[in-house]
């Protein structure tokens, strides 16, 4: 995934002439912290954040260009950089937004982070049973109920936890993936998990085909 | 994982007589857009952010409790709630903070986006390497040099591509978790992959036990 596929296209931005309490009006009806700051090209030039419209207001500062940061000390991204690059951004500068680029220095969106955590969590709320429907494809000659009964003898092995393959099919198909890791113990555990009922149902294949 | 695990303790609170400006230097120093608005008691009564202060600068508003939202118009959660439900309602009400409360409405956390950014990214941070480790740990009698030949065989099977089995070792040396989703186009087909290789080492194990 790309910065563009992420970022917010419904942006703002404003110019360095343009008055405080104007650009205050605007942000509070956008509902925006931020906004990039840009020349007549559209080419970034700074950052103003609600923050800095407060100080404006509160020092009678009267222009954008009298209180922003300038490009030099703000994070960007380029609008073909990965989206983990931004994530990445967020994260070490702790910021709420960061502004996109194209290859002119043209502001093309701005990635904010409830759009990254709408992005992350979505695999975080892919349905257990989800997986478990893949893997029954993939594993050819093998029933759902072999596999549902597979995962009930593979859970009472590793947790000691008793439960019927009924019980262990309507907890898959409650569950998030997010869910599941956490009760695991983590990925390569859940991922552990899976491949020892993979093998147990093979195994079983396996035997009944020599019979 | 609870909210509470990953709430931000280190938040600032303000009351609702406390005078604006003051308000203002202390957010602007804390880098802070939002706060809650507590009571004496540390309890929960509203919240307000900097979109909200340079309003009430703007118009000469000299309280908290001039412009504060009250509580029954924000979101908030229990610190005992599972993180899951912060993430989201920040999703849904694209905030960028939710207060945090306890059992008596007191103000233990303020969560905040890049938080949720930092938990949520930590999976997808993850080396796919570290699955296959994994993987290998939980498939006895199969050598990791044989989990390798096997990931290329299947590789070139599902997707047509080349690859010897070190190129295929260097590949997950390098790659995250969140990289190989994309790669794959999803969890789901990361998954199914995982589990044809898986299959195929189990075949191969059979087949030699046999001879």
């Amino acid at each position: 995934m790309k910065v563009k596929e992420m970022m917010d296209k419904e942006y703002i931005y404003v110019s360095p002439d343009q008055d405080v309490v104007e650009v205050s009006l605007i942000m509070e009806k956008t509902k925006k912290f931020t906004t990039p700051v840009v020349d007549s090209e559209k080419k970034l030039i700074g950052w103003i954040t609600s923050l800095e419209i407060a100080k404006a207001l509160r020092e009678g500062k009267k222009k954008v260009s009298d209180v922003m940061r300038p490009k030099e000390e703000i994070v960007n991204v380029h609008e073909n950089d990965p989206a983990r690059l931004a994530v990445l951004e967020t994260t070490k500068h702790k910021v709420i937004s960061i502004p996109v680029l194209n290859d002119d220095d043209v502001v093309v969106g701005v990635v904010r982070t409830f759009d990254i955590v709408e992005t992350l969590s979505q695999l975080y709320e892919i349905k257990v049973y989800k997986i478990f429907e893949a893997m029954a494809g993939e594993l050819k000659g093998v029933s759902w109920d072999e596999l549902m009964e597979a995962s009930a003898i593979v859970t009472k092995r590793r947790t000691g936890q008793r439960i019927t393959p009924e019980e262990y099919e309507k907890n898959i198909r409650d569950a998030t993936f997010g869910e599941a890791i956490w009760a695991t113990g983590g990925l390569e555990k859940f991922f552990v998990g899976l491949i020892a009922i993979g093998e147990l149902v093979i195994a079983r294949k396996v035997a009944r085909a020599r019979q």
